[in-house]
């Protein structure tokens, strides 16, 4: 299984992708981080995000998307473009047809390092580890999406909804019409039900083993 | 001027368009509501948005979108979509090369009603007299998108940055490489030189006059 983890960030945002075999060890695929220019107006940092994204989901064709949902404490400005960071993601999965879970810090710090509370560098220091690297991925936003992926592929928790099999009409009133697709893969709805039967059978956590 | 105002949401997605001539009187050209259905997954929903506010820039053509800032008091999971809505709405516009500009609610309040404090009825009432509607338009989420356009039209402020003319390379660190189109047309150009020296001028609110 294909995961990209994401770590939304309107000026460093995180993209990661590793491959889960059916023993659950992970593999790295290809990280890296979109960047935008702080002198940039809003939008056009927005839309070099979204770009990004639909780019490396692409290019590696993975099968679930996975999100770090911000901390609510941090200051609000940064919260309100994280947030939009986070939508902007959201939407391009969609537009690929894929389920997408969100996971909190603590679970993703909790999930690699067996402590919600772990510091960034033993988060960053695991994900080495748990991929086979020698040194952590940099900057930390490309670690911290590896991480966000490796939970997601581990726990199989925070899919949102259950998706859509087929074609939306969206009516706005005043006369306007569109169609959104949204029709799912077979892998891809295998994929969610494998899930689902998965989270209900309360497969245990790997690294507790 | 052509102006597109927008109110986020995730549930329902006020959009208005209205016209504004010389003289600064405003006339009606469209407005609807965006609707989403709570059933769906939050991605899908996010995606009907940003494809019925890309539906209604392709149909109507507006020179520049408005959007309202949500308030930082309301609850936070709703602040949390309606910033995703609003990102969304904005990377609509700069797929479009539209300038944006956000104004908060009592902004809008004050620009149409002369009052920040308006209740939402009187802001209703005040969005159907200056249009020279029979009643006020519902549900409010349209009325108050067209409350928006009506105070980008008439105040010119809260535009985001300078824009951007011409395209940007994006580098995703990793290998991959996208380019991002933001080319503004000379009518998108002359359009932000202008707001920008009317701001400069400090011209007056016509409803002050």
């Amino acid at each position: 299984m294909r995961v990209l983890g994401i770590d939304p960030g309107i000026t460093r945002c995180g993209v990661g992708v590793v491959d889960v075999d059916p023993s659950r060890r992970a593999s790295l695929v290809h990280v890296g981080v979109v960047r935008t220019d702080p002198e940039l107006a809003t939008q056009f940092r927005l839309l070099t995000i979204s770009d990004g994204i639909a780019e490396v989901i692409a290019r590696f064709s993975p099968e679930i998307v996975a999100l770090e949902r911000p901390f609510a404490k941090e200051n609000r400005q940064s919260v309100a473009t994280t947030m939009q960071a986070m939508g902007i993601a959201m939407v391009e999965a969609a537009r690929a047809g894929l389920p997408v879970a969100v996971h909190t810090p603590s679970e993703v710090k909790a999930a690699v390092s067996g402590n919600g509370a772990a510091s960034k560098a033993q988060v960053e220091t695991m994900v080495a580890r748990i991929l086979g690297l020698d040194k952590p991925p940099k900057p930390a936003d490309a670690a911290d999406a590896l991480a966000i992926a490796i939970t997601q592929a581990w726990r199989g928790t925070g899919i949102l909804g259950s998706g859509v099999d087929g074609d939306l009409d969206v009516t706005i009133s005043g006369g306007v019409k569109t169609r959104v697709g949204t029709r799912l893969t077979p892998a891809q709805r295998a994929w969610a039900e494998a899930e689902a039967a998965s989270r209900r059978s309360g497969a245990a956590d790997p690294r507790r083993k």
